[in-house]
């Protein structure tokens, strides 16, 4: 039996996305700046694909930027406002726990004169309000937070948030990197207040190389790259018609079943965790306390720490067995180094190289989930009797 | 009948192509970075598609970098290379007739205080050596030339280019823009001395929004992204798999056939030339005088002005007679201006509005030329009788 649980890191292209990106790629494969029908076909594409994540962001189709991935959207909305909006400041923030396309575009902007205060996060990975509110000052020019964490599936504040923000400083732009929440939950950044968000095609059943940013009226924002000047110069270089038609339509898959998928992916993980939880020696990291069945994290995401044993093990055992997780985060290529979420949050120094990510998608089944314990539960006590010795 | 001769603004998708990525969309879809047998899957599709392109180029795998398109991996190329590269010098050398997303990125060094010198060409869109020689200083860090003109197919002389360069500073990095080129004709950077080239795959028959950069050894080049630190940090963001696996095998057929395509290609040309040639009011652009049949330039791109009627005119005809072709080149999204290239090679005035540009491709016939040929030959006089009142 094959269970891909690793859906964080990246997720399958739902076939009829495969199939309709097929017959764009070889039917309708028109550049967009083109003045002849075909360009006009492809044109269309591109426009209908703004209208659904309009239809989903409830904002318009002017407000979406389609990007190669999440990435460029992070690095576009950050470098690309921090820079736009020097003049008023050059102070920046963000949390401890972000993704690295994140982190390092911050870091980036360190190296060019910025200042960026990194909130803390508490025991279940979430910044604390009052610490944000510490941190504002007249001259911060941006706030980013993540939605939902690509490790532990912790959720932030981020409508409380922007309310905050926008009461002290209506000129800090507010980002959230909606990477790993997007197609997970609603969010109406328009409505909410918030300023640019980062959407990534590949963790939504959608194709590799595609993303989106939304970017909200009179935000000024300056482009990172140089060319044609497509997407209203924001973001040149032709548009990726077939991408951008394959993200959109999976998107859309996602937000019209959203409500049956989360009661879905919500009983899966109560499932996943309930049978962790009876496992000796794991630990579950990142629940709210007042919900041990993991209501108020992400629906998709459960990180579990199993002591004694070495998460690379645990990775491999379950590979042995067709289960497909992750030690940590994907994302930062083969760089094996400890967790900062995982550290952020408090995770034991023992438990931080014990600890394996699982998560779920609209395509998991329970069947998946109970082959994944029935393996964990043989294999985990052999595992952890040869450790001790 | 449908003629596309409008294959320098974007190709069709190679069917085998679109089926092949599907298959790694849909069942090979896993992350690069992810340590499971699904990580192990789809990182071996990168490295195998590295080994097509080292095969084509005669480099090494290590030398092959995966970006978002021909804009993308012609900013990481200049950008890049002259941030690194800033302490010896901040001179720059490219070409008055380069895509935008050369000269933007470019004018975007000049705004940080590089000095960038663009060198004219003459009649038949070349550049002189003599005047890359005298253009080259001490402090000239990087040389950019374009293999193929997009609008006119004028070839440069980049071997003699890269020997010149070299002979003069060997510190000085040369990149070339193989956006046009690459597929129509052999190109071996390490060979010849060049050190960054930039190809793009959905002018090539592969999908949009995958690129390539070559990077030479030792070439100090800096990211200009910021993330997970993919592809030895100079790319960050989750490696598009079914995109590389794509663009790879599209360039494998392509250099498979390349002897056989390019003497297809120039006499497909030669037939639209001889043709066009015979209708009246009509100039061939940029061919060399020695070779009024089009040899030494692109076997894919032929430039023809129409006295007497606007390019949109012609355009929009033929593409009533189901003939797509482009009025100047369709990588400047949406913004009518004269075009650079021309203006630079000498085009006339009145002649500037009245260009069109045919681009063939592998899929071209010779059905489709005469078919092309037929509705010119029948319309054009119409058009310009309407014109002279």
């Amino acid at each position: 039996m094959e269970c891909y649980l690793d859906n964080s890191a990246t997720t399958r292209v739902f076939p009829e996305v495969a199939d309709f990106m097929k017959k764009v790629m070889c039917e309708d494969y028109g550049n967009p700046s083109s003045m002849h029908r075909k360009g006009v076909d492809a044109e269309n594409y591109v426009r209908e694909a703004k209208e659904i994540f309009a239809g989903i962001l409830k904002c318009e189709s002017k407000n979406i930027y389609f990007t190669s991935g999440g990435t460029e959207s992070d690095n576009l909305a950050i470098i690309g406002s921090a820079v736009a909006n020097c003049r008023r400041g050059k102070h920046l923030i963000t949390t401890a726990i972000e993704h690295p396309a994140v982190l390092n575009s911050m870091k980036y902007l360190e190296e060019q004169g910025y200042e960026v205060t990194y909130l803390p996060v508490d025991e279940t990975g979430r910044i604390r309000l009052e610490d944000l509110q510490n941190a504002l000052r007249d001259d911060t020019i941006l706030v980013s937070i993540m939605h939902t964490n690509n490790e532990i599936g912790s959720l932030q504040p981020i409508r409380e948030a922007a309310e905050l923000i926008k009461e002290i400083n209506p000129d800090t732009l507010f980002h959230v990197d909606a990477v790993q929440g997007f197609g997970k939950a609603e969010i109406y950044p328009k409505r909410w207040g918030i300023d640019l968000v980062s959407v990534s095609g590949h963790k939504i059943h959608g194709p590799k190389g595609t993303g989106v940013l939304y970017v909200g009226d009179g935000v000024k924002i300056r482009n990172i790259s140089y060319g044609g000047g497509q997407q209203n110069n924001l973001r040149s270089g032709t548009e990726n018609v077939p991408g951008i038609a394959g993200i959109a339509m999976a998107a859309k898959r996602l937000f019209d079943n959203l409500e049956e998928d989360r009661r879905k992916l919500y009983a899966l993980k109560k499932s996943l965790i309930e049978g962790l939880r009876e496992i000796p020696g794991t630990t579950i990291n990142g629940l709210l306390p007042e919900s041990p069945d993991g209501a108020g994290t992400a629906p998709h995401v459960i990180s579990a720490s199993f002591a004694g044993v070495r998460s690379e093990v645990v990775l491999h055992t379950l590979e042995d067995a067709g289960v497909y997780v992750s030690a940590g985060s994907a994302c930062s290529s083969h760089k094996p180094q400890p967790s900062a979420t995982l550290q952020a949050i408090g995770v034991e120094k023992p438990l931080l190289d014990s600890t394996i990510r699982f998560s779920l998608s609209v395509e998991t089944t329970q069947e998946e989930i109970d082959h994944t314990l029935a393996v964990l539960r043989e294999k985990l006590p052999v595992l952890q009797r040869y450790t001790r010795h």
